[in-house]
């Protein structure tokens, strides 16, 4: 296997030189563009979307054939995991996700158990068909949600703005919550390595919530078990090194530790200054991120200079940084704008 | 005029031994108290009981009558400063605070003024007989949001998950959000004065939203302003020095910023590891913090676990701590539990 034609994505999230800072955009494959729109409609609903190989690869591509992005990432949702557990997982229209089935008692959590990987199957076409279709021009980056976060929606059902349940299962029974967190974590690490098995040539974690904990609580409960997950993935496919990020959302105080996982690169927020990060972690890992999404709402130079401090902050030497956004972007972004972004990242040189 | 019998919550701001460690809880005035909800249920609304001195008082004294708590703190609301500049503060049920005429336009944020001090007179008229009941038993602490955290609700219309609004205007627009910054810092500069003027032995201000900034945006937008405020705050009243809190949600990365803004204690919410705040910030200011509040709905053997954590991660000596959670009290909390709460704090003894 050879890497792909653009491969400054891969280069800076090892370490080494690259041509220019790359750059994607979480979210990137989302409901700004009015063409994921028309494909989401054709789909009926955003889970059959989801579910369909061939159109989760189509709109995977849309911001790829629309801007110039160094990675694609496989168009999914954090939620499949637990949804092939059976927790039978739902969209209520502007209320996000979730789970008919969530998990409130302890005859709930001694039933649980990794689901089996047919279930997934849907997802692991998506990435062969996507790859295929790339055709080794950017590479593509395959994800899952971190036990921690899958835990918070297992549990609460839903999303929350105080993870009261979730929280009081981890301070009052703390071996219920671990139950759940190991039984999922293996199902994640089945999950990325048949991610990675069918053509992923990176993997992230995305543990959006993580950072609603107190730091003893991030370690023990979130963490540890992204640690144990990194430590079980394929490092390799071919002879290609498979890098794997972490990205704890609000996990800017505990960045020595994340780099201390033994992941290749953390993904942060914007709230993290990207010079104090890179200081603090030091030459052990690479860095993604970092800007707020909300400056896509600016007209173009502001987008261009708020992109110029992020790349200043990392400093000289543009080997280690992938550009992104601190969070997803927003469904109400003007697609022109990301052009604006794209360019001044990658006009972007160091003095 | 003399310290109240119980000083010791004074004492810790300014840094001074104390008998035991102080503490009070955020929000403690609130739902979780039956009681509390009696008196909302007697003053018709939530805004009606904020506007009502001897109403006000009456649920201030609540939770110190039922626990043996260290502080009060005024019952209010963070937004009535923007409510008596006339943007019409309402209340939907269960979605939080909103405004009738939000800030969205040039003419609007023109016409911005400070109130005239009159329309908040129920608040230093609640404060005088707060004091009064309190007949110096204890401290009384008076507050108010942060400029940035008041923009945001004054902006945005209410609550926000993005900031999408005050963000585009933070990027496109400065010059308009650092009016709106100027005229809300003149009138909470009058609003704390007054209360401390009326009897208020400490104030806080509570910076909700600055946490969703980038450290230069924080820098900039949020502690540009509190800096300024407690510069211009009365440092005492008849002879008693009267400590000022700075507390920013999610504000954990740039405590060596906010500790050298002039404040004397700075409030810390639940993910910093205290003692690692102590280390950061030395002996520049006090710490009140920092347990989760979801500890809470944990058993008491528990709760009497998690705060003995948060006292031995702020370490020897019980100067300069002031025991607190890291965000309001949930009115699912079990009052009993606080019990166990207040009594471990007290009893607990440094080795």
């Amino acid at each position: 296997m050879t890497r792909p034609r653009n491969d400054n994505f891969l280069r800076a999230l090892l370490k080494e030189p690259t041509d220019h800072t790359p750059l994607w955009l979480m979210r990137q494959a989302g409901r700004y563009l009015p063409e994921y729109c028309a494909t989401r409609r054709q789909a009926g609903d955003f889970l059959a979307l989801c579910k369909s190989p061939g159109l989760a690869c189509e709109v995977t591509l849309q911001p790829v054939e629309r801007y110039d992005l160094d990675a694609a990432i496989l168009f999914s949702d954090i939620l499949t995991v637990p949804d092939a557990m059976g927790l039978g997982l739902y969209f209520e229209t502007g209320e996000g996700p979730r789970f008919a089935r969530p998990l409130r008692d302890e005859a709930a959590i001694a039933a649980l158990a990794s689901p089996p990987l047919e279930k997934l199957d849907y997802v692991f076409q998506a990435v062969t068909t996507i790859r295929k279709a790339l055709n080794n021009r950017i590479p593509l980056i395959g994800f899952s949600g971190s036990p921690f976060t899958l835990a918070c929606y297992m549990i609460e059902g839903g999303g929350s703005r105080d993870f009261r349940h979730i929280k009081t299962m981890l301070y009052a029974r703390p071996e219920l919550l671990h139950r759940v967190l190991t039984v999922t974590a293996e199902a994640v690490i089945a999950y990325l390595n048949t991610q990675i098995e069918a053509g992923a040539q990176t993997v992230m974690m995305f543990d959006t919530w993580g950072g609603a904990l107190s730091q003893a609580a991030y370690l023990e409960f979130s963490l540890a078990y992204m640690r144990q997950i990194v430590a079980r993935l394929h490092k390799t496919r071919d002879g290609e090194r498979i890098p794997a990020i972490l990205f704890t959302k609000g996990g800017g105080l505990w960045l020595e530790a994340i780099a201390d996982s033994g992941c290749d690169a953390i993904g942060l927020d914007w709230t993290v200054n990207l010079g104090d990060a890179r200081r603090r972690v030091g030459d052990k890992v690479a860095l993604q991120g970092n800007l707020d999404p909300n400056v896509l709402f600016a007209p173009p130079e502001v987008i261009a200079r708020e992109a110029r401090k992020v790349l200043d902050a990392f400093g000289t030497g543009n080997s280690g940084h992938v550009f992104n956004l601190g969070h997803g972007i927003s469904q109400f972004t003007p697609p022109e704008h990301v052009h604006a972004l794209v360019e001044a990242v990658h006009d972007y040189r160091n003095h």
